[in-house]
């Protein structure tokens, strides 16, 4: 049996019928079945295969395409470092093969081409959720090297769990005027209802406009009408399916992206860029640095297991207004003492820490922790451990609750949740 | 100086003139000023102070009311905790003082004898930032005492902090007819934009109903409008300062309520009572519980700490659809080796775990990784809490991704994201 075949798989329950797909879990067969959904059947529950066509392993080698760059369009890069959004589907087997040269994308979604030149790389084929700190550090790297070939614009492609934590840490690490846009999807491309093409669209567009900073592209609503630019330290991952999972918090979108008509309409003013190709990176991090989650009855002993494993920086997600029990405080100011730099955001996502209302807050400030005002936890975490790699102890509390690209406004906007 | 004067304090930057009111950091002093707001003053910044007019020390013993029980109107218990909600001001002064006695509340709230006969009673008092599991059951043991005395209704005075995961907790807890509702305020009844009258008015409204369960009562938008019911085990913190900050997850609020004309709107169909007062609690909690939030970088040892430590479960509050970095797998492996439930839920806080869809999602439940369907992790630490203190260890992983109260929807709503 082999990839490409159509077979009959039975289980104990039930029967598919369908086209055997590659599958990453050696444990497991995947079909894709005529509704055009795939399913994973565990190969231990598997009673029965029978084939009942040979199917034609599917060709991935394509000849390359003969594409002239246009010298009226801007050069964008797309960096691929595995996320569903720039694979392409052999429509005969309906394989998912990740997309990764310039001409598999262009195969994929030919609109592109209309947009700008386009150049493909891949970086790394990960699922987002093993995003790991130090694969920060080869993607930096890799636009630097990008922008310094002459790039107009950076389209990152990326898994959607963790796609909000390295949109901020590219936004510490990488200075530069060229506008750094990351895509990703919420349903495969495989799938009928796939925001694949659009997301992409919508990234690219935006990766030609003359502006600067690291953003999300993703799409604004559940149909397919438009997509959000949402600047990459003010959002968030905040559903586990819908299309439109990401939502700005405490801010408003940058952009509302039409990848039909290709309109741009700004609803705040962006970072403009000046035109130049000057880029920069900067890409320590401090990985010992920990995010924990308040909650009633936490014991303080977390605290002191960080600090004896040798971690320099805490990120708490206190409740309400940036709070901790009582029964934590000695863990805190075990942590203080030990020149651990502890910061306070919220769970509640939405709104703003502020310490000053609530003896409880005053009480923790009084031990050392610093309130991150309006900044999201996952940013707070990534921003305390650039910090952490690139300046002294002092100077990380000092621009701990500094704004320092956008991630902190210091006025709270009233449309905003 | 003394509580009631009005003094000018002046600091190295500010002035300001108000009458003293009672300060529970010693260090501080807080001042009530004309606006109405109060501020409180660090006593080491203050370089002088002086008193414009002396004042009369505001007296808190006021004669018993006379109010004869209207045999036609429900008997509610109001239990307080310690929120600001069901504070009293002394208008004179304003000075906060917790209206603690049925007495007070009469006097703060008088709209409240047009719905019920109301008793009030303090069962503790604090910041709900300070909630502990322990105090979970003292909570529970007083409702069952007004229950068995009589009451038809319960309202439960508590912080917002915290609120959530106690109406959680007490879901779990208590079997019984009678309508158990928390309220809170999310500005303190000596501002002129608070929020505790009509929230109380809300809950007292919801607690004379034909309902049964745990709900939260809570404004529904920012103005003085309508309270929502929502669901005790569908409901969160989501925004730190906003009046309406408590939202409905994965589900819309059982009830609009409005507190001027005391009409109520179902929006769904509520527990029906039965009309009875039987009431059973089961207050055995397992504390041993942690909840883990997942990021980049996350240290698979915070596993074994746990484990080491004696916790016997975990929740996890994963990415995207319930998935753990693979660097973090060896912990879970080391908890489920070790008998340690572990649970997983999203950190996107809306919509549900799916751990089929992705190869890690499988992997984890290969690992015996439990998903737990649309459930919020405040309510999934709660109720392990709660299954491992009262079940066995097997019982407890049956159960955990089970409807129990209504914490789990089998169902996705697609109107309420």
């Amino acid at each position: 049996m082999e990839i490409g075949d159509v077979v009959k798989v039975c289980t104990r329950d039930s029967e598919y019928i369908g086209v055997i797909l590659p599958s990453i879990d050696e444990n497991t067969v995947v079909i894709k079945m005529k509704n055009g959904y795939n399913v994973g059947i565990l190969k231990e529950n598997i009673e029965k295969i029978e084939i009942i066509e040979k199917g034609k392993k599917p060709e991935y080698k394509l000849p390359p395409l003969d594409i002239k760059k246009n010298p009226n369009l801007k050069n964008i890069s797309i960096l691929s470092t595995g996320g569903t959004v720039a694979s392409r589907v052999d429509y005969k087997t309906g394989a998912v093969h990740p997309a990764f040269t310039a001409d598999d994308l262009i195969r994929a979604v030919p609109e592109l081409l209309d947009i700008a030149n386009i150049e493909g790389k891949v970086i790394m084929n990960i699922l987002s959720e093993n995003m790991l700190p130090s694969y920060w550090k080869k993607i930096a790297e890799a636009i630097k090297e990008e922008i310094e070939n002459g790039a107009d614009g950076i389209v990152i492609t990326h898994g959607t769990d963790t796609m909000h934590y390295t949109a901020s840490a590219l936004s510490f690490m990488i200075e530069t005027d060229v506008p750094i846009i990351l895509v990703g999807a919420q349903r495969s491309s495989d799938r009928p209802s796939s925001d694949a093409a659009l997301n992409l669209i919508s990234s690219v567009l935006a990766a030609t406009e003359p502006i600067k900073g690291v953003y999300v592209v993703m799409h604004g609503e559940s149909g397919d009408t438009f997509c959000y630019l949402h600047e990459g330290v003010k959002v968030r991952k905040s559903h586990s399916s819908r299309r439109d999972a990401f939502k700005s918090i405490n801010t408003i979108p940058v952009a509302k992206i039409n990848p039909l008509t290709k309109a741009i309409e700004y609803l705040r003013e962006p970072k403009k860029s000046e035109g130049t190709k000057k880029v920069k990176i900067n890409i320590n991090l401090e990985e010992k640095v920990a995010l924990i989650k308040i909650y009633p009855g936490i014991s303080s002993d977390i605290l002191k297991f960080y600090v004896d494993n040798g971690y320099k920086g805490i990120v708490l997600e206190g409740t309400g207004l940036g709070h901790a029990p009582e029964t934590f405080f000695d863990g805190i100011k075990y942590a203080v003492d030990n020149g651990v730099v502890v910061a306070m955001t919220t769970q509640t996502i939405n709104g703003r820490v502020n310490m000053n209302v609530y003896s409880n807050g005053r009480e923790l400030q009084k031990l050392g922790v610093i309130g991150c005002e309006d900044m999201l936890p996952e940013v707070a975490l990534v921003k305390l451990m650039y910090l952490l790699g690139n300046y002294d102890v002092e100077e990380a509390k000092r621009l701990i609750n500094k704004n320092l690209v956008g991630e902190i406004e210091y006025r709270s906007r009233f449309d905003t949740y």
